[in-house]
């Protein structure tokens, strides 16, 4: 870290820091080259204690507590006044809906990870390489609500992938039907999440609450924004979500068909050069390959893929035509980095870039 | 067992009993009301040993060798000449072509599980619920290949609850297009099969050979027979097979579309009242549910209800509407039971009830 | 079932019967020759449902619930008043002092699994085959607590199946030093129990309070009773105790010394033809060979060995000379059956048959 | 990579390319600011490949095939003529004993992971940390074998973490008996290995040839170095080795008896402070801390500490007095990396700041 540069980072704030995205987010923004983590909040159990106290026997990272992140007392997150300039959110949904709207109002960009304010008309669902023109919502959102700061979120961690992967058909062919069955990691349930004897040698055929998220979001991510709200794309989705016994990673089989006739080698010509303004802005966590594809047909593999770029690459695999749809393929995203923190970070990346997050 | 009654029973005899799906024949037919197994045979470098010393280091069965078994001397299965009434064959693709092919030529009743003459236009490749009448084509395969035993198949492990599952719909409303992902158990895979390596917390997007059989094989099934070979169902079917973590059960997510419009009361109803030919004649493996459908809809799971029945029941869960085609459920088989071993014990129960298989 | 000879089977009650022991209770006392579940309590959160409202997506045993028991309204078994003849608790530790005292006092005999009164000085812990003796403390504890009633404990299960494997040395050559580390099943932990996230491709170094139980129980057990109390015995035990990812089986490698001097032949000889009261008596839930000795270095498997004899046959296997103490080996019992449930049972079978439990 | 420095590293070649250890040191041998890869060496079968095509479906790694790595054409490692100064051995036990001799004779350092030449007389067996001392045999191995290059080995992959993990103990207070446990991951045994049938679910009690070196390789490297030959450490050591499901990381619990009195405080904080030659010299794999002490209790897991320092600091735990032996402890260390690959890079390391391997 570059001592001279770095009295000119942002100062952010953690919000459900003890969380397992929470966690996630202190994990990667180790030394960060724009963002330095200058304040954590939590529910009121854990307020007033140092990180370290709060996360004893929870810390699930493969990685030590950062030192600089230890010591630091956590905060009440209900209460909105966080030294910082802006805040990400890993809440539950349970309590995120009252404090993000609270942390807008007085003032705070919210990146949140946490579902509450996706589906909103005013609030972006974005992924930098897929819709980063989604932010200019945001002018509408602050007057709508009469906020100073704002909420961008980030899409269900299956979402992310899959959005990725059919962007670059998307532009050019068009999409009209997408069916897709999920092979879901532990982790995307959180801690304590997934008791061991519900999972060990088994697959769970049911994720509460996941496929009416899996099968709405994309219309909005991959519509049009409007002055005064979105478009829903017009594709029919169909998502069997299922949950089976990996560390990390979502794994997906998806057949589409699309709106204009392609070829098996047009998609995969369009998703290895793929490229989004994450990489052409060079944004510090934008992955240099959003989307590999993998020739060999026993790729992508959960464990050998997931972490690709630092779990940031989505991985594709398998493209084949389809006898019902028009085509077939498999799509890999890491669930934690890719499809919660690390999109998250990336937003706020981007919205750095863009101007609508700065020094406070 | 009933000593009186012992001396009716048909002598069985195992070709490939060695391997993973013979280890299975012996284990479900220990204490078989028909069928006794009086003769195993295997490969030239285990011909000449016990059964016990034959399989040292590689009996992966969670119950022991039975004691009628052990000491049993394995023969030369490249030799015709078993003494048996019929014979099961668990034998490897590589070599069962000419070895079944002697056995039937030799007079003896063939029942396959192995792939080789599953696509012959001859030889019925039969599940008893699904399509027993297609037995009936022997007299035409005994005649044309000048043979005085026969052969028949059961299909692959995938395909056994797939079929069963759609069955009931087949009948009353017709399918047009059915769309599945499976995520298959090791077990699928023999011995050693996977290495632990390739699939501990991973998934893997390719199972060398499946798909092709998984799209072709319910054709036939769920086809007609004639005369003189048999009518392909006109089904548009796409499959994509992956290798999950579990240790025994393929977990199906299965979408589809019905000819005539249908409701899913009616279908969920159909599948709970189906019986087949096995459930009426009450053969001794046939279960009393071929299908169990599950209300509770975080259920079926692999490790909680592949054993249903002994394995020879078929769950089928989440049946619901489907935004692209008409409905999705899942469905659930235990693959070298229902999907492989009792596959081809219930088909010999069948073609023993209808008087194909009788003492020599 | 006999249906003549059922009016004379006991009813039994089962205390903390939605649990994970509850559960195994449940499953374990089907079709039981002398044995038939009358009554079933637990927390007051439960009590007033049926069980199969109860357990809602909380029964996880890989059969379902049985016909005769879905439709029981559970009691609380906060009060000692279930219409039955004994009581079988799988209680928490947490409330199970109170409850079982209650029962106890209310003249129910009371065979529980329970850790809370396993130390006391007139309360027997006992396994069958090792010290059925310690029966006879029963007088005592009812006329020193004036009960009507009685409480026997079974021992944790890791010590059940230590205890079972040295108990033909302990008898023969005597035991003076014990060394073991335990690979515990996840299951050993209830449910919600072990999370996944904590347990996948992991090993956990640390079970709460489980290594004290470890180190201190079999003194009691492999001692002697007296008129007043017990004469722990005279060895040092070292228990290193370690969970892993497998589901049932508790794996132990044991390390021993002889006070007399023994040989690797002899303490084999030993185990394999070890039989106990239980095996005299004939008990129903007694394994022909409560200890299976392995010639096969590779055996025990915790997969393979952990059901033999329907998970009441403790596997031994690897006895070899040791560089630091005399002897080791490897030692796997069921956890949750020969460990809980079912060592349970056959304390209340070996107490029927001794007199002590009786229609009331 | 500085490329003004890199005319000055070490030419290195890989014997055993293509196999599991092959592959780490590929892994590991990226960037390394002292040796770069400039050969590799396998079996006939895959001589005159390049190493993408010789790998085909067999690398394993959770990265790439370094770019600069995939063309290399694949050399015949029977012929002792690699254009390198020196070689890491990975090869299969069956062929390296005369296939490092060559090399040896030929006048390279051969930095060897195999097993063959570990218990000769003249061979060091070393762990940079434990007896760096031992090089001083080189000038006696060469003489007496009249080689101009040499072989050093490092010992198997349990022995590197126990030893690491006793030598502070060791160094002060002397150490008489050793007895440990271990749960070994599936790495251990290389591609394809264990099968995961056998694995799955399951502990396995037995790991072919491993006890005997742990029992033996520790006297050797906790013993002394003379002119002529070692002196073997007067220790008793008890090993049971097991295979357990994890992926990566050898788990040990270990209990030892010291030859002068110590106390658990003195100990910790002797490892806790350990430092050997690696950290003093700055070698570049050395770890900073080379042993990590936990003072939670629940760590280390296997999963959360392997990857310590890039796999190269071990970890220990849970140290408490014993009630047979003086003390216990649980250890952890990456199997593939500090105990294969990465422990032969730090022998080469050291062997080149000492002056054995330079340019040739």
């Amino acid at each position: 870290m570059d001592k001279e540069k770095s009295f000119k980072k942002l100062k952010v704030g953690i919000l459900g820091a003890t969380g397992t995205v929470g966690q996630k987010f202190i994990v990667l923004l180790q030394n960060h080259p724009w963002f330095e983590i200058s304040a954590l909040a939590a529910s009121k159990e854990s307020a007033g204690k140092t990180y370290e106290e709060a996360v004893k026997g929870r810390w699930k990272q493969e990685v030590d507590i950062p030192e600089s992140i230890r010591g630091i007392v956590i905060q009440d997150a209900s209460k909105p006044n966080l030294k910082c300039d802006f805040v990400f959110s890993g809440l539950d949904a349970g309590v995120a809906g009252e404090i993000e709207k609270a942390f807008a109002a007085a003032g705070y960009g919210v990146i949140s990870n946490t579902k509450n304010y996706r589906t909103e008309q005013d609030v972006p669902l974005m992924v930098p390489e897929v819709n980063p023109d989604h932010a200019s919502i945001i002018p509408f959102q602050q007057k709508r609500r009469k906020w100073t700061g704002f909420i961008v979120t980030n899409p269900n961690c299956v979402v992310v992938p899959l959005v990725m992967a059919l962007k670059p058909v998307m532009d050019k062919f068009g999409v009209s039907k997408i069916m897709l069955t999920s092979m879901q990691a532990i982790s995307g349930a959180g801690y304590p999440g997934v008791p061991s004897l519900d999972i060990l040698d088994n697959v769970i055929p049911m994720i509460g609450g996941e496929e009416p998220k899996v099968e709405w979001e994309p219309l909005k991510l991959l519509g049009d924004v409007k002055k005064d709200g979105f478009k829903l794309a017009n594709i029919k989705i169909s998502a069997q979500c299922n949950r089976v016994p990996t560390k990390d990673g979502h794994f997906l089989t998806v057949a589409f068909s699309t709106r204009k006739p392609a070829k098996v080698g047009e998609i995969k010509r369009l998703i290895k050069n793929f490229k989004g303004e994450p990489q052409k802005m060079k944004l510090p966590s934008a992955p240099q390959k959003p989307l590999f594809y993998h020739e060999d047909e026993y790729r992508p593999q959960t464990r050998l893929d997931r972490d690709r770029e630092g779990g940031m690459s989505v991985s594709v695999g398998r493209l084949r035509e389809d006898a019902v749809l028009d085509f077939k393929m498999v799509v890999l995203g890491h669930n934690t980095i890719r499809g919660a923190a690390g999109a998250a970070i990336l937003n706020a990346e981007l919205l750095h870039k863009k101007g609508y997050l700065k020094a406070r």
